[in-house]
């Protein structure tokens, strides 16, 4: 279930800049029932991230022509849109003449425990920490060794995910998520201006917490002590949705809501 | 002139970590009159830099045979050894039975203006920053966005290189290149324990300047004052040799001869 460059297909040359020096970005989003989530916002996503780098995005309506492919055959599944600035010869440089490569993948949807969604996860706290890199920060480019050495910290199945610090200590994400924070009727999410990617439910949180009557910040210096403080963590993605934080390296929260509610939230249309 | 996991062709699957998240390392070298200059240098780094992400390195032998079938057919050539992590599914976690992928791709040298060698080469001074990332810093990986980042900086065919600082405004390397000032009889050479990559011509210079009476330091900071007010300036790579540096963004050296002598010194046996 992969096109490349419009064709069926599960080949790149190795000439591809995205092999060679991670040169392009990436979404992943859930397709379910026939329908591609958010996919507006995560092509406007894709085409803010390609800009980031200088290059160029494919036209929205030839991915949404060749996703509607793979969908009629896999209505229900992750979607990963990969975008790289196409081929060229040994070298930096980047020739004049090129064509992104774009690259989609439709696989089935991960099967977390059941219990992710009711008891809430626990959390590991990577001793890997995310460099500070402002002309990359919040976009989501194909280099992710950092997210790699991070993930490799834990193996135990008991653990969804793992909780990143900047290297000045300062909570920014998930491995593969965004967190966010609530302290009283006020949520706090990490400033992603120095690094972390902005994923696209963190946008729509922060545009729609009004609604639960709460009031959300972006924090530039989000001490980890601030985390152990809060009332309740969650985290959020385009394929898991919100999940409600319950341990995070021996510290416990009481079971909480504040995912449940950020969830029928996101069930609202978003196209 | 290329070889997939020891096969002809020039692709790779989709789901190679070295395409989805960069994880993987590169050398590249010099390969004249059918001999891989300073191969086992090369390959001990290639070594330890997979040791630096977790990974298993292909035996030296494999890439040796592989390497040398390429050379049968293209005795003159810049060989590039990538080996990534291998396959996975989607998602950062490693899978335990993987095998890594290497690719080796001969390409005709590259023709640089014969002036870059008898006087010198001009530096664009780069405003792209290099990040600080201990646990990446020295490895040659596929994580290349800054420095592609930084030479879509000129295009002027008269400037060479760039010179790259971190993000504390210290020299650490040019976008290819290794760098080392001159002062009086003392080399100094940017540490690269936070960022950069630790090239093997680099560490050559570093054990045979005794023979040119010279000392050399790894500086941990060196200001960009430091390069303006040293005596000669020189860039190094397994490619082009060592390169005299006679200007950077508006100051100029006179045309000095360390870059000649210590090409003399590299143009040792090195196997």
């Amino acid at each position: 279930m992969i096109l490349v460059n419009g064709l069926p297909g599960e080949h790149i040359r190795v000439f591809d800049r995205g092999l060679t020096y991670g040169d392009g970005v990436f979404r992943t989003l859930l397709v379910r029932a026939g329908r591609s989530l958010c996919w507006s916002r995560h092509y406007d996503k894709l085409y803010a991230d390609c800009a980031a780098l200088g290059m160029m995005c494919p036209p929205e309506d030839i991915l949404a022509v060749e996703m509607a492919n793979l969908i009629a055959e896999a209505p229900d599944c992750v979607m990963k849109v990969i975008v790289t600035r196409g081929e060229s010869q040994r070298g930096y440089a980047i020739p004049e003449h090129r064509e992104p490569t774009r690259i989609l993948m439709a696989s089935p949807a991960p099967q977390y425990p059941a219990n992710y969604l009711t008891d809430g996860v626990r959390l590991h706290l990577c001793s890997t920490r995310l460099a500070i890199q402002p002309l990359l920060a919040g976009v989501k480019h194909l280099n992710r060794l950092e997210n790699v050495l991070a993930r490799r910290e834990w193996s135990d199945p008991e653990i969804a995910e793992g909780l990143m610090l900047d290297m000045d200590g300062n909570v920014i994400e998930g491995t593969m998520s965004n967190v966010f924070l609530r302290q009283g009727k006020t949520l706090h999410t990490p400033d992603l201006g120095r690094c972390g990617v902005a994923g696209v439910q963190r946008q729509r949180i922060m545009e729609m917490a009004g609604r639960l009557g709460m009031t959300v910040f972006r924090v530039e210096n989000l001490p980890l002590a601030r985390i152990y403080n809060a009332d309740e963590v969650v985290l959020c993605n385009s394929v898991f949705g919100v999940w409600q934080v319950r341990e995070l390296a021996g510290k416990s929260w009481q079971a909480g809501n504040l995912a449940a509610r950020l969830r029928s939230l996101l069930d609202d249309e978003c196209d």
